[in-house]
């Protein structure tokens, strides 16, 4: 039999399933299992858009293929929701439409980085982001965050980092998987370092729609020369509740756009097309159903901050949009370990940090997004039960 | 600016964009566009279809994330369909359900080819698995076929392209862009050099359902082996009639399949989810419907071959399923060169051979499976008018 690509090999399985593996053995002793190991929205679509939706996949038009980059009412509805919300100068000839944010990452990494150049990555970091630079062929330098600097980078270390064979930096903020939000001047800081060394920043903003709507969380779009360097990438998965639709967004300037031309007709032709006119149509029109949903999301960050205070032992080290990133108290035992029993013995489904980087079994991510505020504030009582389970066997 | 990757920029521009543009001249003077340039089915999908599609973007379940490998229901039905269609054993974990079949494709080769080795592809080539293979690094090993052999590749030329750094052959039958369909024995043959040199083998069956239906394409899946070799590509797009909605599969055994959990982890989470229980459906429940629909496209076939027999000077070098392949009287004109006149001239929007490899400048490509009986049977008068207007000229 031939070989895989040793790549592929060298990548580790998905974690998710792996994961979700580890609840099979839960009979439910501590009531319904709690899963908050994947970043989903808690509700579905709304109602007016899922007739919408409804209204294309029940179409000749939606069936047929679009164009490659995506519907233009789509790349012109999200460039003047970019140019508006951080006041800055986007068009729609800035945007691609891809099937997914993951897609948008994957696509940016074969369109701007040849095999052996390297990409900089804060650790922790989004575990798929790693698997494609892995699979790519693009390796990896990674700046260490702690628990100690809030798991923001310090743009002066990550300066550090550079030497020949970085051609991007790649940052996610809100950050996935600690919560984190990189300051705004931080960002500035980091685009600098981009500047003086001729690199590309790409920043993941799935999550920028769960942070206060009034400030820009960055004020790079109102540069000069953002379309020199900067890729933003987008998804419409969170803020719509559509992750099944695949629907998300590169913007950047012209070279990038032309290299994603290629890359998106050799991977995906287009991307699919039932969700596209119906968010380019709730972009505007269930503004005040995303906020509406935005806020039930930081009202979910606020009770469980709140609610794990009864639990001094169990410490958040960052929180945000969407995640928890928190350190468990069992610093003799792996967090795979205790991730995998507090799934088979306490039905609560978390990530170990260990999954998204080295030195980080200290920590466990909670995706906190699609538990309702009820199952939220049951946490800490089921934590201290199945510690003392754990005391008393 | 940094560079983009020089891989990327060695790559062409996708070419249907490119020949659409030609269009923009043609006012009309010989009738309607006729755009036989995308193959794109004739029809819309089956009302009922499109109700069930409908029905699951409405739904909260279509809205969330599918698992990474696609619904069990449609990797089941398809797994069955194959077995049932070739007689041999396909079960549901060989197939794994991607965003469109040029994603089965690139994801294949991110699997399977590490950057530096090499791909046999006969050519003229399908040119999204071309710019694939280039922006992924690997090279591409031609086998240049001709008219006077059918466009069917000799398994015995095919072999002395191999040497050590291939690792894959990729095979699209139904060709794309001839129309050639290779004969079982010829892929049987093709099957015995990748097992003498222990290569993958990669067959793009897109347009299998164009054959006759009752004689399996081939015999590869009764072989005790096909898993620790074969690769089957295959897209619901053209049978279905649904290449906006992006779904496609690949069919191979459990290294690859295991390889390709992580390529599409990374690269897409789940494929979209709207069509994918429909067509698990569809697949016995419109079976009379889909053979219909494959009557028409073969009855286009016929139809295109034999109005075309009015005008000799063009001559059809190869035909099958959606293509046809054609070479145009117009010897020391390039062939670019006449597509472009024809579609801004003569309002007929081909693609020349030139888009499909080298040395193919004397031919065009016509998708004749989305025109009518009608607009077919036109095609040669307009011809016939436009080559008058060129000698007047």
């Amino acid at each position: 039999m031939p070989e895989t690509n040793p790549l592929i090999r060298a990548v580790a399985a998905p974690p998710i399933p792996e994961a979700r593996a580890w609840t099979s053995t839960y009979v439910g002793q501590f009531g319904p299992l709690l899963d908050l190991s994947q970043a989903v929205p808690g509700t579905p679509p709304h109602e007016e858009m899922r007739a919408r939706m409804a209204e294309v996949a029940a179409s000749a038009e939606g069936a047929r293929y679009g164009a490659i980059l995506g519907d233009t009412a789509l790349r012109t509805a999200l460039a003047a929701e970019i140019a508006a919300r951080y006041r800055g100068s986007v068009v729609a000839n800035d945007v691609a439409i891809t099937a997914g944010c993951n897609q948008a990452f994957f696509s940016t990494i074969v369109a701007l980085v040849p095999a052996g150049d390297a990409v900089v990555l804060p650790a922790p970091w989004y575990f798929n982001h790693k698997m494609t630079l892995d699979m790519l062929g693009a390796s990896t330098r990674s700046l260490v965050l702690t628990a100690h600097d809030g798991f923001v980078p310090d743009p002066q270390q990550l300066e550090q980092l550079i030497d020949k064979s970085v051609r991007a930096i790649a940052l996610v903020t809100p950050n996935n998987p600690t919560g984190a939000t990189y300051p705004a001047p931080i960002i500035e800081r980091v685009m600098d370092v981009a500047r003086r060394h001729d690199l590309w920043l790409i920043i993941d903003e799935t999550y920028r729609d769960f942070l206060d709507p009034i400030s820009p969380p960055h004020h790079l779009f109102k540069s000069a020369d953002w379309r020199d360097r900067l890729i933003h990438l987008y998804s419409f998965s969170k803020s719509y509740c559509i992750p099944g639709h695949r629907l998300g967004a590169v913007v950047a300037g012209p070279h990038v756009i032309d290299a994603l031309l290629k890359v998106q007709d050799s991977l995906q032709i287009s991307a699919p097309r039932t969700a596209q006119e119906p968010v380019a149509w709730a972009m505007s029109a269930l503004r005040n159903w995303r906020e509406q949903n935005n806020r039930d999301v930081t009202s979910r960050a606020m009770t469980f901050t709140a609610t794990m205070q009864a639990l001094p032992d169990w410490r958040i080290d960052a929180i945000g949009a969407y995640f928890a990133y928190v350190r468990h108290p069992f610093p003799t035992l792996d967090g795979t370990e205790v991730a995998r029993r507090l799934a088979s013995e306490a039905g609560i489904l978390v990530l170990p940090g260990s999954y998204f980087g080295p030195h980080q079994s200290t920590h466990l991510r909670f995706a906190f997004a699609n538990a309702d505020e009820a199952a939220i504030s049951a946490i800490p009582d089921r934590l201290v039960r199945w510690q003392s389970t754990r005391a008393a066997s």
